[in-house]
Protein backbone atom coordinates (compact mmCIF):
# COMPACT_ATOMS: atom_id res chain seq x y z
CA UNK A 1 0.00 0.00 0.00
CA UNK A 2 1.16 3.82 -1.06
CA UNK A 3 0.10 6.04 2.00
CA UNK A 4 0.25 9.53 1.01
CA UNK A 5 0.11 11.42 4.50
CA UNK A 6 -0.35 15.02 4.93
CA UNK A 7 1.07 16.56 7.54
CA UNK A 8 -0.86 19.75 8.34
CA UNK A 9 1.26 23.22 8.58
CA UNK A 10 2.63 23.90 12.13
CA UNK A 11 4.92 21.11 13.38
CA UNK A 12 5.34 17.45 13.84
CA UNK A 13 2.37 17.22 16.57
CA UNK A 14 -0.20 18.97 13.38
CA UNK A 15 -0.16 15.36 12.02
CA UNK A 16 -3.15 13.29 12.73
CA UNK A 17 -3.18 10.37 14.77
CA UNK A 18 -4.20 7.64 11.86
CA UNK A 19 -1.11 9.57 9.90
CA UNK A 20 0.83 8.84 12.84
CA UNK A 21 0.06 5.35 12.90
CA UNK A 22 0.34 4.88 9.18
CA UNK A 23 4.08 6.55 9.51
CA UNK A 24 5.19 3.88 11.97
CA UNK A 25 3.52 0.75 10.33
CA UNK A 26 5.10 1.68 7.19
CA UNK A 27 8.28 -0.30 6.23
CA UNK A 28 9.58 3.22 4.40
CA UNK A 29 8.53 6.42 4.78
CA UNK A 30 9.21 9.62 2.45
CA UNK A 31 9.48 13.47 3.29
CA UNK A 32 8.28 15.28 0.44
CA UNK A 33 10.49 18.49 0.72
CA UNK A 34 10.33 20.87 -2.16
CA UNK A 35 6.49 21.79 -2.74
CA UNK A 36 6.56 22.90 0.99
CA UNK A 37 8.68 23.31 4.37
CA UNK A 38 7.57 22.72 7.87
CA UNK A 39 9.31 23.92 10.86
CA UNK A 40 12.35 21.86 12.30
CA UNK A 41 12.12 19.97 8.96
CA UNK A 42 12.98 16.38 8.67
CA UNK A 43 14.97 15.93 11.98
CA UNK A 44 12.03 17.48 14.33
CA UNK A 45 10.05 15.01 12.24
CA UNK A 46 12.07 12.23 12.99
CA UNK A 47 12.51 12.93 16.51
CA UNK A 48 8.74 12.76 16.86
CA UNK A 49 7.69 10.17 14.95
CA UNK A 50 11.56 8.25 16.70
CA UNK A 51 11.99 6.84 13.27
CA UNK A 52 14.45 8.09 9.92
CA UNK A 53 12.65 9.37 6.68
CA UNK A 54 14.06 9.64 3.42
CA UNK A 55 13.98 12.95 1.39
CA UNK A 56 12.48 12.92 -1.53
CA UNK A 57 13.73 15.68 -3.68
CA UNK A 58 12.08 16.81 -7.05
CA UNK A 59 14.31 14.43 -9.10
CA UNK A 60 13.39 11.63 -7.13
CA UNK A 61 9.53 11.99 -7.07
CA UNK A 62 9.72 13.25 -10.66
CA UNK A 63 12.34 11.03 -12.06
CA UNK A 64 12.93 7.95 -9.11
CA UNK A 65 8.81 6.81 -8.88
CA UNK A 66 9.75 3.32 -9.01
CA UNK A 67 11.84 3.72 -6.34
CA UNK A 68 9.43 5.11 -4.05
CA UNK A 69 6.75 2.68 -5.07
CA UNK A 70 9.56 -0.37 -4.95
CA UNK A 71 7.84 -3.67 -3.32
CA UNK A 72 4.64 -1.55 -2.03
CA UNK A 73 2.52 -4.62 -3.33
CA UNK A 74 3.85 -6.43 -0.64
CA UNK A 75 4.87 -3.87 1.67
CA UNK A 76 3.72 -0.63 2.79
CA UNK A 77 5.33 2.78 2.00
CA UNK A 78 4.56 6.18 2.94
CA UNK A 79 4.88 9.18 1.48
CA UNK A 80 4.74 12.67 3.65
CA UNK A 81 3.46 15.57 2.39
CA UNK A 82 3.63 19.21 4.03
CA UNK A 83 -0.23 20.19 4.33
CA UNK A 84 -2.37 17.93 1.87
CA UNK A 85 -0.76 15.54 -0.12
CA UNK A 86 -2.88 16.73 -3.12
CA UNK A 87 -1.76 20.53 -3.08
CA UNK A 88 0.58 19.62 -6.17
CA UNK A 89 0.35 18.00 -9.31
CA UNK A 90 3.21 15.79 -9.15
CA UNK A 91 1.31 14.37 -6.12
CA UNK A 92 -1.02 12.89 -8.62
CA UNK A 93 1.63 11.54 -10.85
CA UNK A 94 2.98 9.46 -8.32
CA UNK A 95 -0.92 8.11 -7.34
CA UNK A 96 -1.25 7.53 -11.11
CA UNK A 97 1.99 5.31 -10.96
CA UNK A 98 0.84 2.99 -8.21
CA UNK A 99 -2.55 2.73 -10.04
CA UNK A 100 -0.93 1.41 -13.14
CA UNK A 101 1.32 -0.90 -11.40
CA UNK A 102 -1.31 -2.51 -9.00
CA UNK A 103 -0.14 -1.05 -5.76
CA UNK A 104 -3.38 0.31 -4.04
CA UNK A 105 -2.96 4.05 -2.48
CA UNK A 106 -5.13 5.81 0.18
CA UNK A 107 -4.58 9.36 1.08
CA UNK A 108 -4.70 10.59 4.67
CA UNK A 109 -6.29 14.21 4.84
CA UNK A 110 -4.74 17.01 6.75
CA UNK A 111 -5.10 21.10 7.03
CA UNK A 112 -3.42 22.95 3.87
CA UNK A 113 -2.74 26.63 3.37
CA UNK A 114 -6.02 26.59 0.71
CA UNK A 115 -8.75 26.17 4.02
CA UNK A 116 -6.23 27.22 6.81
CA UNK A 117 -6.18 30.25 5.76
CA UNK A 118 -9.66 30.94 7.16
CA UNK A 119 -8.25 31.79 10.47
CA UNK A 120 -7.80 35.45 9.12
CA UNK A 121 -11.03 35.92 9.34
CA UNK A 122 -11.97 36.06 5.68
CA UNK A 123 -14.74 33.37 4.59
CA UNK A 124 -13.31 30.82 2.61
CA UNK A 125 -16.47 30.30 0.28
CA UNK A 126 -15.77 34.37 -1.38
CA UNK A 127 -11.97 33.46 -2.34
CA UNK A 128 -12.16 32.66 -6.46
CA UNK A 129 -9.04 31.23 -8.10
CA UNK A 130 -5.92 30.75 -6.14
CA UNK A 131 -3.12 32.24 -7.34
CA UNK A 132 1.10 31.80 -7.63
CA UNK A 133 3.57 34.40 -7.68
CA UNK A 134 6.81 33.66 -8.93
CA UNK A 135 10.11 35.09 -8.16
CA UNK A 136 10.98 37.75 -11.11
CA UNK A 137 14.18 37.35 -12.89
CA UNK A 138 15.82 40.34 -14.88
CA UNK A 139 14.22 38.98 -18.22
CA UNK A 140 11.11 37.19 -16.48
CA UNK A 141 8.42 39.46 -14.58
CA UNK A 142 4.67 37.67 -15.50
CA UNK A 143 2.06 39.49 -14.62
CA UNK A 144 -1.05 37.13 -15.37
CA UNK A 145 -1.82 36.89 -11.72
CA UNK A 146 -2.32 40.39 -11.36
CA UNK A 147 -4.97 39.55 -13.78
CA UNK A 148 -6.40 36.80 -11.88
CA UNK A 149 -6.99 38.94 -8.76
CA UNK A 150 -9.02 41.55 -10.73
CA UNK A 151 -11.01 39.25 -11.94
CA UNK A 152 -11.89 37.91 -8.59
CA UNK A 153 -12.11 41.35 -6.87
CA UNK A 154 -14.71 42.31 -9.88
CA UNK A 155 -16.42 39.36 -8.90
CA UNK A 156 -16.10 40.51 -5.28
CA UNK A 157 -13.84 37.31 -4.29
CA UNK A 158 -10.70 37.34 -2.53
CA UNK A 159 -7.66 35.69 -3.39
CA UNK A 160 -5.32 33.76 -2.04
CA UNK A 161 -1.42 34.24 -3.78
CA UNK A 162 0.92 31.29 -2.61
CA UNK A 163 4.18 32.64 -2.77
CA UNK A 164 6.83 31.42 -4.43
CA UNK A 165 9.63 28.60 -3.25
CA UNK A 166 13.02 27.46 -4.72
CA UNK A 167 14.85 24.78 -2.80
CA UNK A 168 17.25 22.86 -4.23
CA UNK A 169 17.77 24.89 -7.66
CA UNK A 170 20.67 25.14 -10.02
CA UNK A 171 21.95 28.12 -11.30
CA UNK A 172 21.60 28.38 -14.98
CA UNK A 173 25.15 28.34 -15.08
CA UNK A 174 25.41 24.76 -12.94
CA UNK A 175 22.31 23.51 -15.00
CA UNK A 176 24.68 24.12 -18.18
CA UNK A 177 27.80 22.26 -16.77
CA UNK A 178 26.02 19.67 -15.66
CA UNK A 179 27.04 20.74 -12.32
CA UNK A 180 24.93 19.43 -9.17
CA UNK A 181 25.31 22.29 -7.08
CA UNK A 182 22.09 23.78 -5.27
CA UNK A 183 21.36 27.62 -4.84
CA UNK A 184 20.53 28.25 -1.15
CA UNK A 185 16.84 27.72 -0.83
CA UNK A 186 14.50 30.84 -1.10
CA UNK A 187 11.07 31.46 -0.17
CA UNK A 188 9.30 34.57 -0.88
CA UNK A 189 8.28 37.22 1.47
CA UNK A 190 4.68 38.89 2.02
CA UNK A 191 7.20 41.96 1.65
CA UNK A 192 8.62 40.79 -1.70
CA UNK A 193 4.81 39.89 -3.02
CA UNK A 194 3.37 43.13 -2.54
CA UNK A 195 6.32 45.18 -3.68
CA UNK A 196 5.44 43.13 -6.81
CA UNK A 197 2.39 43.89 -7.14
CA UNK A 198 2.55 47.50 -6.46
CA UNK A 199 5.11 47.85 -9.57
CA UNK A 200 2.74 45.95 -11.42
CA UNK A 201 0.36 48.50 -10.72
CA UNK A 202 2.26 51.61 -11.11
CA UNK A 203 3.05 50.24 -14.69
CA UNK A 204 -0.64 50.13 -15.60
CA UNK A 205 -1.26 53.00 -13.92
CA UNK A 206 1.34 54.72 -16.32
CA UNK A 207 -0.09 53.44 -19.01
CA UNK A 208 -3.40 54.55 -18.21
CA UNK A 209 -5.25 51.30 -17.82
CA UNK A 210 -8.37 51.00 -15.15
CA UNK A 211 -6.77 49.50 -12.10
CA UNK A 212 -8.11 46.48 -10.58
CA UNK A 213 -6.64 46.91 -7.53
CA UNK A 214 -4.26 49.99 -5.84
CA UNK A 215 -1.88 50.59 -2.66
CA UNK A 216 -4.81 51.28 -0.73
CA UNK A 217 -6.35 47.37 -1.29
CA UNK A 218 -6.36 45.83 1.42
CA UNK A 219 -4.78 43.14 1.88
CA UNK A 220 -3.63 40.07 4.34
CA UNK A 221 -0.05 38.87 5.17
CA UNK A 222 0.26 35.33 6.74
CA UNK A 223 3.13 33.07 8.11
CA UNK A 224 3.96 29.93 9.44
CA UNK A 225 0.23 29.37 9.66
CA UNK A 226 -0.40 27.00 12.47
CA UNK A 227 2.59 27.11 14.05
CA UNK A 228 2.88 29.07 17.93
CA UNK A 229 4.61 31.89 16.25
CA UNK A 230 2.43 32.38 13.43
CA UNK A 231 1.63 36.19 12.34
CA UNK A 232 -1.71 37.50 10.50
CA UNK A 233 -1.16 41.23 9.61
CA UNK A 234 -3.81 43.12 7.97
CA UNK A 235 -2.67 46.49 6.28
CA UNK A 236 -3.12 48.14 2.89
CA UNK A 237 -0.82 46.67 0.43
CA UNK A 238 1.37 49.36 0.60
CA UNK A 239 1.29 48.82 4.40
CA UNK A 240 2.62 45.22 3.62
CA UNK A 241 5.22 46.14 1.56
CA UNK A 242 7.62 47.24 4.32
CA UNK A 243 6.49 44.51 6.64
CA UNK A 244 8.33 41.69 8.25
CA UNK A 245 6.62 38.89 9.34
CA UNK A 246 9.51 37.19 10.08
CA UNK A 247 10.57 33.06 8.83
CA UNK A 248 8.84 31.37 5.81
CA UNK A 249 6.33 30.15 4.76
CA UNK A 250 4.53 33.34 3.70
CA UNK A 251 0.95 34.00 1.61
CA UNK A 252 -0.98 36.76 0.61
CA UNK A 253 -4.95 37.70 0.74
CA UNK A 254 -5.95 40.02 -1.33
CA UNK A 255 -9.39 41.13 -0.68
CA UNK A 256 -12.49 41.25 -2.73
CA UNK A 257 -15.93 42.69 -0.87
CA UNK A 258 -15.92 42.30 2.81
CA UNK A 259 -18.97 40.90 4.98
CA UNK A 260 -18.68 42.87 8.35
CA UNK A 261 -18.12 39.56 10.29
CA UNK A 262 -15.15 39.67 8.12
CA UNK A 263 -13.99 43.44 8.70
CA UNK A 264 -14.66 42.91 12.19
CA UNK A 265 -12.36 39.76 12.16
CA UNK A 266 -9.41 41.56 10.07
CA UNK A 267 -9.54 44.61 12.75
CA UNK A 268 -8.18 41.66 15.33
CA UNK A 269 -4.98 41.87 12.95
CA UNK A 270 -5.11 44.96 11.30
CA UNK A 271 -2.46 47.86 10.87
CA UNK A 272 -3.14 51.22 12.25
CA UNK A 273 -5.86 52.75 9.86
CA UNK A 274 -5.29 49.96 7.21
CA UNK A 275 -9.28 49.22 7.08
CA UNK A 276 -9.82 53.28 6.95
CA UNK A 277 -9.66 52.99 3.21
CA UNK A 278 -12.86 50.74 2.85
CA UNK A 279 -16.25 52.28 1.15
CA UNK A 280 -19.47 50.75 1.41
CA UNK A 281 -20.68 48.77 -1.28
CA UNK A 282 -24.36 48.49 0.45
CA UNK A 283 -25.74 48.06 3.62
CA UNK A 284 -23.43 45.04 4.13
CA UNK A 285 -21.05 44.94 2.04
CA UNK A 286 -17.58 46.90 2.01
CA UNK A 287 -14.68 47.02 -0.71
CA UNK A 288 -10.97 48.65 -0.55
CA UNK B 1 -8.09 29.88 26.35
CA UNK B 2 -10.25 28.88 23.98
CA UNK B 3 -9.11 25.94 21.57
CA UNK B 4 -10.72 25.94 18.32
CA UNK B 5 -10.12 22.50 16.88
CA UNK B 6 -10.98 21.11 13.51
CA UNK B 7 -11.15 17.35 13.85
CA UNK B 8 -10.99 16.68 9.69
CA UNK B 9 -12.97 14.06 7.74
CA UNK B 10 -13.58 10.64 8.24
CA UNK B 11 -13.14 9.33 11.47
CA UNK B 12 -12.43 9.64 15.25
CA UNK B 13 -8.50 9.05 14.72
CA UNK B 14 -8.48 11.96 12.03
CA UNK B 15 -7.66 14.58 14.61
CA UNK B 16 -4.29 15.88 14.46
CA UNK B 17 -1.83 14.88 17.65
CA UNK B 18 -1.34 18.24 18.49
CA UNK B 19 -5.95 18.41 18.71
CA UNK B 20 -5.94 15.40 20.83
CA UNK B 21 -3.41 16.21 23.36
CA UNK B 22 -5.62 20.09 23.91
CA UNK B 23 -9.15 17.64 24.14
CA UNK B 24 -7.61 15.55 27.20
CA UNK B 25 -6.05 18.71 28.73
CA UNK B 26 -9.18 20.93 28.65
CA UNK B 27 -12.03 20.99 31.30
CA UNK B 28 -14.88 21.67 28.79
CA UNK B 29 -15.40 20.38 25.20
CA UNK B 30 -18.02 21.29 22.51
CA UNK B 31 -18.69 19.59 19.74
CA UNK B 32 -20.07 22.06 17.05
CA UNK B 33 -22.60 19.53 15.10
CA UNK B 34 -25.27 21.38 12.92
CA UNK B 35 -22.62 22.34 9.90
CA UNK B 36 -20.95 19.04 9.05
CA UNK B 37 -21.49 15.37 10.50
CA UNK B 38 -18.60 12.63 11.26
CA UNK B 39 -19.45 8.85 11.08
CA UNK B 40 -20.23 7.50 14.01
CA UNK B 41 -21.12 11.07 15.75
CA UNK B 42 -20.19 11.81 19.41
CA UNK B 43 -20.25 8.52 20.59
CA UNK B 44 -17.07 7.64 18.12
CA UNK B 45 -15.35 10.60 19.47
CA UNK B 46 -16.12 10.16 23.13
CA UNK B 47 -15.11 6.51 23.35
CA UNK B 48 -11.64 7.39 21.17
CA UNK B 49 -11.07 10.58 23.35
CA UNK B 50 -11.90 8.26 26.61
CA UNK B 51 -13.90 12.00 27.41
CA UNK B 52 -17.60 13.25 27.42
CA UNK B 53 -18.41 16.23 24.74
CA UNK B 54 -21.13 18.31 25.15
CA UNK B 55 -23.34 18.79 21.78
CA UNK B 56 -23.13 22.37 21.03
CA UNK B 57 -26.43 22.53 18.55
CA UNK B 58 -26.96 26.36 16.59
CA UNK B 59 -28.93 27.53 19.12
CA UNK B 60 -26.08 26.82 21.81
CA UNK B 61 -23.29 28.56 19.78
CA UNK B 62 -25.45 31.59 18.69
CA UNK B 63 -27.28 32.24 21.59
CA UNK B 64 -25.18 31.03 23.97
CA UNK B 65 -21.70 31.76 23.22
CA UNK B 66 -21.20 33.11 26.93
CA UNK B 67 -22.25 29.23 28.63
CA UNK B 68 -19.86 28.25 26.22
CA UNK B 69 -16.98 30.87 27.26
CA UNK B 70 -17.50 30.12 30.89
CA UNK B 71 -14.15 31.17 33.10
CA UNK B 72 -12.44 30.19 29.85
CA UNK B 73 -10.19 32.90 31.13
CA UNK B 74 -8.70 30.35 33.89
CA UNK B 75 -9.59 27.45 32.63
CA UNK B 76 -9.25 25.70 29.17
CA UNK B 77 -12.38 24.62 26.71
CA UNK B 78 -12.44 23.38 23.68
CA UNK B 79 -14.64 23.75 20.83
CA UNK B 80 -14.90 21.18 17.86
CA UNK B 81 -15.55 21.38 14.85
CA UNK B 82 -15.77 18.28 11.86
CA UNK B 83 -13.20 19.37 8.80
CA UNK B 84 -11.88 22.94 9.54
CA UNK B 85 -13.07 25.54 12.31
CA UNK B 86 -13.09 27.97 9.57
CA UNK B 87 -15.61 26.37 7.86
CA UNK B 88 -18.59 28.62 8.85
CA UNK B 89 -19.19 31.99 9.55
CA UNK B 90 -20.53 31.38 12.93
CA UNK B 91 -17.24 30.42 14.47
CA UNK B 92 -15.88 34.08 13.50
CA UNK B 93 -18.58 35.13 15.79
CA UNK B 94 -17.69 33.13 18.53
CA UNK B 95 -13.87 33.78 18.30
CA UNK B 96 -15.02 37.95 18.24
CA UNK B 97 -17.15 37.02 21.57
CA UNK B 98 -14.06 35.23 23.01
CA UNK B 99 -11.96 38.49 22.17
CA UNK B 100 -13.96 40.72 23.32
CA UNK B 101 -14.27 39.28 26.81
CA UNK B 102 -10.52 39.39 26.89
CA UNK B 103 -10.30 35.41 26.54
CA UNK B 104 -6.93 34.16 24.32
CA UNK B 105 -7.69 31.27 22.09
CA UNK B 106 -5.95 28.92 19.39
CA UNK B 107 -6.53 27.05 16.27
CA UNK B 108 -6.08 23.96 15.40
CA UNK B 109 -6.62 23.52 11.77
CA UNK B 110 -7.13 19.75 9.75
CA UNK B 111 -8.41 19.38 6.47
CA UNK B 112 -11.68 20.24 5.69
CA UNK B 113 -13.98 19.53 2.48
CA UNK B 114 -12.56 22.39 0.52
CA UNK B 115 -8.75 21.30 0.22
CA UNK B 116 -9.38 17.19 0.62
CA UNK B 117 -11.59 17.16 -2.34
CA UNK B 118 -8.47 17.62 -4.82
CA UNK B 119 -7.98 13.66 -3.96
CA UNK B 120 -9.89 13.48 -7.16
CA UNK B 121 -7.47 14.49 -9.24
CA UNK B 122 -8.69 17.45 -9.86
CA UNK B 123 -5.90 20.66 -8.98
CA UNK B 124 -7.03 22.62 -6.29
CA UNK B 125 -5.67 25.69 -7.80
CA UNK B 126 -7.77 25.49 -11.04
CA UNK B 127 -11.30 25.93 -8.38
CA UNK B 128 -13.25 29.10 -8.88
CA UNK B 129 -15.60 29.78 -6.00
CA UNK B 130 -17.06 27.63 -4.05
CA UNK B 131 -20.93 27.41 -4.00
CA UNK B 132 -23.77 26.08 -1.86
CA UNK B 133 -26.90 24.28 -2.95
CA UNK B 134 -29.64 24.01 -0.94
CA UNK B 135 -32.58 21.89 -0.27
CA UNK B 136 -35.34 23.10 -2.57
CA UNK B 137 -39.15 23.89 -1.29
CA UNK B 138 -42.16 23.91 -3.02
CA UNK B 139 -42.39 27.83 -3.08
CA UNK B 140 -38.16 28.31 -3.04
CA UNK B 141 -36.26 26.98 -5.72
CA UNK B 142 -33.22 29.15 -5.71
CA UNK B 143 -30.93 29.42 -8.94
CA UNK B 144 -27.80 31.44 -8.00
CA UNK B 145 -25.42 28.53 -7.74
CA UNK B 146 -26.15 27.96 -11.46
CA UNK B 147 -25.13 31.19 -12.46
CA UNK B 148 -21.67 30.81 -10.23
CA UNK B 149 -21.00 27.59 -11.66
CA UNK B 150 -21.16 28.88 -15.28
CA UNK B 151 -19.08 31.83 -14.53
CA UNK B 152 -16.17 29.72 -13.18
CA UNK B 153 -16.57 27.41 -16.42
CA UNK B 154 -16.62 30.32 -18.37
CA UNK B 155 -13.13 30.74 -17.03
CA UNK B 156 -12.23 27.20 -17.01
CA UNK B 157 -12.42 27.27 -13.57
CA UNK B 158 -14.30 23.91 -11.36
CA UNK B 159 -16.92 24.63 -9.37
CA UNK B 160 -17.14 22.36 -5.41
CA UNK B 161 -20.94 22.55 -4.79
CA UNK B 162 -21.20 21.90 -0.69
CA UNK B 163 -24.71 20.43 -0.15
CA UNK B 164 -27.37 21.05 2.59
CA UNK B 165 -27.48 19.58 6.09
CA UNK B 166 -30.49 20.18 8.13
CA UNK B 167 -29.60 19.10 11.32
CA UNK B 168 -31.92 19.97 14.52
CA UNK B 169 -34.69 22.58 11.84
CA UNK B 170 -38.35 23.18 12.80
CA UNK B 171 -41.02 22.58 10.77
CA UNK B 172 -42.83 26.06 10.39
CA UNK B 173 -45.58 24.81 11.75
CA UNK B 174 -44.02 23.62 15.08
CA UNK B 175 -41.49 27.06 14.85
CA UNK B 176 -44.80 29.03 14.66
CA UNK B 177 -46.16 26.77 17.46
CA UNK B 178 -43.18 27.51 19.55
CA UNK B 179 -42.83 23.98 19.99
CA UNK B 180 -39.34 22.73 20.26
CA UNK B 181 -39.72 19.26 17.70
CA UNK B 182 -37.26 19.12 15.48
CA UNK B 183 -37.32 17.22 12.14
CA UNK B 184 -35.49 14.27 10.88
CA UNK B 185 -32.59 15.46 9.72
CA UNK B 186 -31.73 15.55 6.13
CA UNK B 187 -28.55 15.39 3.83
CA UNK B 188 -28.51 16.21 0.08
CA UNK B 189 -27.11 13.28 -1.84
CA UNK B 190 -25.12 14.08 -5.17
CA UNK B 191 -28.35 12.71 -6.92
CA UNK B 192 -30.48 15.31 -5.55
CA UNK B 193 -27.77 17.86 -6.28
CA UNK B 194 -27.38 17.01 -10.02
CA UNK B 195 -31.45 16.21 -10.20
CA UNK B 196 -31.92 20.32 -9.43
CA UNK B 197 -29.14 21.54 -11.43
CA UNK B 198 -30.69 19.59 -14.66
CA UNK B 199 -33.93 20.91 -13.87
CA UNK B 200 -32.25 24.41 -13.73
CA UNK B 201 -30.71 23.65 -17.58
CA UNK B 202 -33.81 22.46 -18.75
CA UNK B 203 -35.85 25.26 -17.92
CA UNK B 204 -32.98 27.29 -19.16
CA UNK B 205 -32.90 25.66 -22.47
CA UNK B 206 -36.74 25.78 -22.80
CA UNK B 207 -36.61 29.44 -22.57
CA UNK B 208 -33.34 29.72 -25.40
CA UNK B 209 -31.15 31.09 -22.56
CA UNK B 210 -27.06 29.66 -24.39
CA UNK B 211 -25.97 27.12 -21.87
CA UNK B 212 -22.97 27.21 -19.12
CA UNK B 213 -23.57 23.69 -18.93
CA UNK B 214 -25.16 20.37 -19.78
CA UNK B 215 -26.43 17.02 -18.96
CA UNK B 216 -22.92 15.87 -20.51
CA UNK B 217 -20.95 18.40 -18.49
CA UNK B 218 -18.51 15.86 -16.42
CA UNK B 219 -18.86 16.19 -12.89
CA UNK B 220 -17.67 14.48 -9.68
CA UNK B 221 -19.36 12.86 -6.87
CA UNK B 222 -17.46 12.46 -3.03
CA UNK B 223 -18.92 10.99 -0.80
CA UNK B 224 -17.67 10.46 2.99
CA UNK B 225 -14.60 11.56 1.70
CA UNK B 226 -11.75 10.63 4.39
CA UNK B 227 -13.53 7.71 5.45
CA UNK B 228 -12.12 3.87 4.61
CA UNK B 229 -15.88 4.05 3.00
CA UNK B 230 -15.60 6.95 1.15
CA UNK B 231 -16.50 6.90 -2.73
CA UNK B 232 -16.06 9.14 -5.42
CA UNK B 233 -17.68 9.08 -8.41
CA UNK B 234 -16.93 10.81 -12.03
CA UNK B 235 -19.78 11.16 -14.53
CA UNK B 236 -21.60 13.34 -16.56
CA UNK B 237 -24.01 15.51 -14.81
CA UNK B 238 -27.18 12.94 -16.32
CA UNK B 239 -24.53 9.78 -15.00
CA UNK B 240 -24.94 11.36 -11.44
CA UNK B 241 -28.71 12.26 -11.29
CA UNK B 242 -28.60 8.15 -10.88
CA UNK B 243 -25.85 7.52 -8.79
CA UNK B 244 -25.86 6.02 -5.24
CA UNK B 245 -23.16 7.14 -3.38
CA UNK B 246 -24.90 5.93 0.10
CA UNK B 247 -24.36 7.59 3.73
CA UNK B 248 -23.58 11.47 4.01
CA UNK B 249 -21.56 13.37 3.28
CA UNK B 250 -21.97 14.20 -0.41
CA UNK B 251 -20.43 17.10 -2.36
CA UNK B 252 -20.36 17.95 -5.98
CA UNK B 253 -17.95 18.79 -8.44
CA UNK B 254 -18.85 20.32 -11.21
CA UNK B 255 -15.15 20.44 -14.01
CA UNK B 256 -14.36 22.88 -15.85
CA UNK B 257 -11.20 23.20 -18.60
CA UNK B 258 -9.23 19.66 -17.72
CA UNK B 259 -5.66 19.34 -17.79
CA UNK B 260 -4.65 16.24 -19.51
CA UNK B 261 -3.62 15.02 -15.77
CA UNK B 262 -6.67 15.54 -14.57
CA UNK B 263 -8.50 13.45 -17.33
CA UNK B 264 -5.98 10.37 -16.34
CA UNK B 265 -6.85 10.93 -12.57
CA UNK B 266 -10.81 11.08 -13.15
CA UNK B 267 -10.46 7.96 -15.28
CA UNK B 268 -9.84 6.23 -12.04
CA UNK B 269 -13.09 6.73 -10.94
CA UNK B 270 -15.23 7.29 -14.07
CA UNK B 271 -18.33 5.45 -15.17
CA UNK B 272 -18.67 4.03 -18.56
CA UNK B 273 -18.57 6.64 -20.85
CA UNK B 274 -18.29 9.36 -18.74
CA UNK B 275 -15.25 10.98 -20.39
CA UNK B 276 -16.45 10.03 -23.64
CA UNK B 277 -17.73 14.12 -24.20
CA UNK B 278 -14.90 15.69 -23.58
CA UNK B 279 -13.79 18.24 -26.13
CA UNK B 280 -10.08 19.35 -26.73
CA UNK B 281 -9.83 23.04 -26.10
CA UNK B 282 -5.96 23.08 -27.24
CA UNK B 283 -3.20 20.36 -27.25
CA UNK B 284 -3.40 20.37 -23.36
CA UNK B 285 -6.99 21.07 -22.61
CA UNK B 286 -10.19 19.69 -22.40
CA UNK B 287 -13.59 20.79 -21.72
CA UNK B 288 -16.80 19.21 -21.36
Amino acid sequence: MLYLIGLGLGDPTDITVKGLRAVKACSRVYLEEYTSVMSGGKEALESFYGRSLVLADRDLVEQGAEQILKDAHETDVAFLVVGDPFGATTHSDLVLRAVHAGIPYKVIHNASIMNAVGCCGLQLYNFGETVSLVFWTDSWKPESFYDKICKNRKSGLHTLCLLDIKVKEQSIENMMRGKKIYEPPRFMTVCQAASQLIQIIQRRRDEGEELGLTEDTVCVGVARLGSDDQSIRTGTLRQLESCDLGAPLHSLVVTGQLHPLEVDMLRLSAEPGALGHLTMVDGSTYTS
